[in-house]
This record gives C-alpha cells, structure tokens and sequence, in this order.
C-alpha cells in the first residue's frame, strides 16, 4: 500500500519517468527486506557469510525487476517481496560459487573480497548452498496475499531458471568454452541466455506470475526479459574491456586476459553496442500494449544498456 | 495403487513384517523414479554429471522414510514419491560437496569415484548446484493429488532442513570442530541433529505432510525421526571403526585418521551401540499408537541399528 503511494508521489513531480528516484526507493525497500530475512545466531560464521554476501550493495536489478513486473501485471511490492528477496538470494549464491578457485577463482566481487577468500572455500560452498536452500524456503513460507498455486508456479519457473535448464547450465558451458578461440555465436547466446538470462527472465515472469498475468502478458514479459538479459550481457563484455577497475568494482580485463569468446570480440565494440541498443529497443516495444504501467520496465531497459558498472 | 496392492501382497505372505522384501521392492520404485527424473540433454555433462551420483546405488533410506511415512499417515506412493526423488537429490548434492577438496577430500563414495574425480571440481560443484535448484522445482511441478498448500508446506519445511537451519548449520560446526579433541557431547548432538537428522526428519515429516497428517502425528514421527537420525549417526561412527573398506564402499577409519570426536571415542564402542539401541526402541515405541500400519518405519529403525554399511 505505501509502496504505491510513494511511487504515485514519486512520479508525479513530473511526467518524465524518474528512474533514478524509482531505483533509489526499491532499492532501498529491498535492501531492508534482504538485512531483516537472514538473522545471526548459532552457528554464526554460515549466517554472517551469507550475510557478507547478500548484503554486499549491487543494483538489486533482478529484486527490482521481480517487483516492477509484478506491478505491471496488477500486483503489489508486498506480494512480491519475498521473491524479490530469493532472486537475491539465489544470485548471490551463484556469485559465491562462481568466484571459487574451481570456478573462475576472483578475489574481489562489488568492490569487496570474495567470499571464499574471507571465509574460506568451505563456508563459501555452504553459504552458497544455504542461500539456494533458504531462497525456496523464503518464497513458500513468506509469500502473503497470494495463492498457493501461483507460488508453486514460481517456485518451479525459479527452480528450472537456476538448475541445469538455466543459470548453472550456462555456466557448464562457458566453463568448456574456456580457452577456445573459435566459440560460436551460437555457443555464446546459449551461455548468456541461460548464465545471465535465465534468472534475469525468472524475476520479471515470477512477478507477473505472483500478479496472476495472462499466457500473453507472460509472452510479452518473455520478450522483454530475454531481450534486456541479452543486453545485459553484450553491455558486461563492453564493459570489461573499457571500464576500470574501480569502476566495475571487479578485476576489470579479465577476459581479454582470458582471451575469451566475447560479443565485443566477434562484433567489435561500436557494434555490441548497437547490437544491445536494438535489444534494448524490441525489448521496450514489447511492453508497448501497457502504455505508462511500463514506464519502470522500460526505464529499466535502457539503464542497462547505460550503466557504467 | 499398484503399490498398494504390492504390499498387500507382500505382507499377506507371513504375520512377521517382511522388510527385505519391502526395501527391495521401494528400492526398485524410487530407482525407477529417479532413473527418469533427469533425461540428459544439451549440455550433456552437467546432466551426466548430476546422473553419475544420483543413480551411484545407495541404500534410499530418504525417499523410503518419505514414501513409508506418507502411507502411515494414509497418503499414497503416488503422492510422495515427487518429494522422495527431490530427498535423494538433495542428499546426493550433500555428498557431492561434502566430498569436495576443499570440504572432506574423499576420492571414493558409495565404492565408486567421487563426483569431481571424474568431471572435476567446477562440474561437480554446479552438479550440485542444479540437483539442489531440481529437488525443489520437481516437488513444485510433479506432485500430483496434492494440495498445493501441503505442497508449498513441505517446500518450506525441506528448505529449513538443507540450509543454515539444518544441514548446512550442522556442516559448518562440524568443520568448526575439525582437529579439535575437546568437542562437546552437546557440540557432537548439534552436528549430528543437523548434518544428518535435519533431512532424515524432513524425509519423514514431509511424506507425513503431504498426506495431511495432523499436529500430533507429525509430533509422534518427529519423535521417531530425531531418535533414528542420531542412532543412525552413532551406526555410522562406530561402522567407520569396525567396518572394512569394502563393506562401506568408502574409506574407512577416517576418523580416527583425523583424530576426530566421534560417539565411540566419548562413549566407546559397547556403549555406543547400546545408546543407538535405546534411541531405536524409544523410535519405535512413539509409534505405537499406529498399531500394524507402523511395522515399516519400526523395521526401518531396526534396519538402520544392524546394517553393515
């Protein structure tokens, strides 16, 4: 209830769309949800460490995403919050595992050490696994307002989004692409529509899911989120090669290091970018039948294609 | 259905409870279950990886509980067997972790390789990962006959049981305590509570839950859970002593190697089995109200204080 009021007060000043007043507010609304959903008590050092990482900063785009969608479709902020919450939840896990000596073997991640490297690996395993754990529990005990039905629906869709079908199979594959110069096109949206893409598009349907959206509002919605996710990724290799360090908040030019398969490799800079500008442009189109409920979303959209970390 | 005739039939036999023939004829039904629960597609590996320890034998003890527990409390095959797939999943994931160099370091599991001795540490971490997001995503889409309240109700009770709150709590003072030998009785009973007794309870309560059990049934199977969960610990401490490597089907005498507190090395060997054997009879006797309909979850607890692996 406050939530829509505030947001009515928000984007009234003006009719322009506020994004930055729009990300600050949901920012800080999920940034209170994720320090109240996990407390410390015995045994500590597993609930701090996945603490270290859940509440490390980070855009909480797929929080926002995950509320934003679930607005459009007819919801409110309160009945998706918990969702929002596990999207976090599970990215962050996927994060940790990500930066393990077995895996891609980072020190820093959002300007900070890694978690292995404060915790150690083994508590960095667990917190992963405790927070991939703790993300279904959240949804299924914490969800208000909703039917049971339609949170069974997204616990599966979110299931499937981070399982072999999705986030982790992705990452299987960039793992056996490592080290290879001749990727395909194929091969490197197949990584990114399931590394990056897959949860990405979970957050936006799970929302809409959460509001009870149609078959044709979960195809638009589709749309939408494979295309930004896509552009998320083009944007993060561009990033790579012309960001700082400091910037990025991670080892920047890792994978020219790496001399990994990236968009800006087989298409060059310029064209990444016009590439992921056009994604961003169907994308936004997509959501055009919703006149200014979309407003967020599209807003959101073109933030990726801007940001600068 | 079909199981339910089976075991009219199995039982009609002879007056005294045939468990062999109950275990084997589960055994075969969750085996089957589990063979179709994952089909390898593209990116094969992470699927053959996930397949390679799911489908490595091992006894089921989880699934059988659930599947057992559901029928006690007058629910069908049909209804649990979703969630006795999703228990072995998430104990495999468990393993698969556990057995990592960074955690336990074991080479052999079940007599076979571990996980990542054949597709390495990266794989067998996201194999995890995925079996881990699968367990919860094939509750929420394959269970069938079901409320989807009860479904939403043993999601959230099997999150608790896998994360911080369960094992993975129970997972982190155990490493806590390695290389110490002033470990606490009260240290040793949380570990155990945890790392082994939170999914084996959850094994029960769930296929309980599904079948709409009230609060004082579920209180009796607690019961019964928490006391063959720890005896099944004290079993499996003092089997790490006195079983062969072969019998176990993994090294054996690590603990000792490791100089760890175990049951056996506070209580010695006689009283430990002795205090497994009243955990067992105090098991069976919360039972009782249950009359004949109890006799497999009372073998099970037999079973579990005179196996040999």
């Amino acid at each position: 209830m406050t939530s829509s009021i505030d947001r009515n007060t928000a984007t009234a000043a003006s009719p322009v769309f506020d994004l930055k007043a729009y990300l600050k507010q949901y920012q800080q609304q999920v940034e209170a949800a994720l320090e109240q959903s996990i407390a410390v008590v015995y045994p500590e050092k597993i609930y701090e460490s996945m603490r270290y990482s859940l509440l490390a900063g980070g855009k909480r785009l797929r929080p926002i995403l995950c509320l934003a969608s679930c607005e459009l479709a007819g919801g409110s902020i309160a009945m998706a919050m918990p969702t929002a919450c596990a999207l976090e939840m599970i990215h962050t896990m996927s994060l940790i595992h990500d930066d393990l000596p077995a895996m891609d073997n980072d020190d820093y991640r959002r300007g900070q050490l890694t978690n292995h490297k404060v915790y150690g690996e083994d508590v960095a395993i667990l917190a992963g696994d405790g927070l991939l754990a703790y993300a279904f529990e959240f949804i299924a005990t914490q969800t208000q307002m909703v039917s049971p039905d339609r949170v069974l629906r997204v616990i599966g869709h979110l299931g499937r989004a981070v399982g072999a079908a999705g986030l982790v199979g992705g990452q299987i594959v960039d793992l056996e692409s490592e080290g290879k110069t001749d990727v395909s096109l194929d091969t490197l949206n197949f990584i990114h529509r399931h590394k990056t893409g897959a949860l990405l598009e979970a957050s936006v349907l799970c929302g809409a899911l959460l509001a009870g959206a149609t078959e044709s509002d979960l195809q638009r919605l589709s749309t939408y989120a494979q295309d930004i996710g896509l552009a998320f990724q083009i944007i993060d290799d561009v990033l790579d090669i012309t960001a700082t360090q400091e910037e990025l908040g991670k080892t920047a030019g890792k994978d020219l290091q790496a001399q990994k398969v990236t968009y800006p490799s087989i298409w060059g800079i310029e064209e990444s970018k016009r590439q992921a500008n056009q994604l961003v442009e169907a994308a936004k189109a997509a959501l055009d039948p919703y006149g200014d409920r979309a407003q967020p979303l599209k807003a959101l959209a073109d933030y990726i294609t801007a940001r600068r970390n």
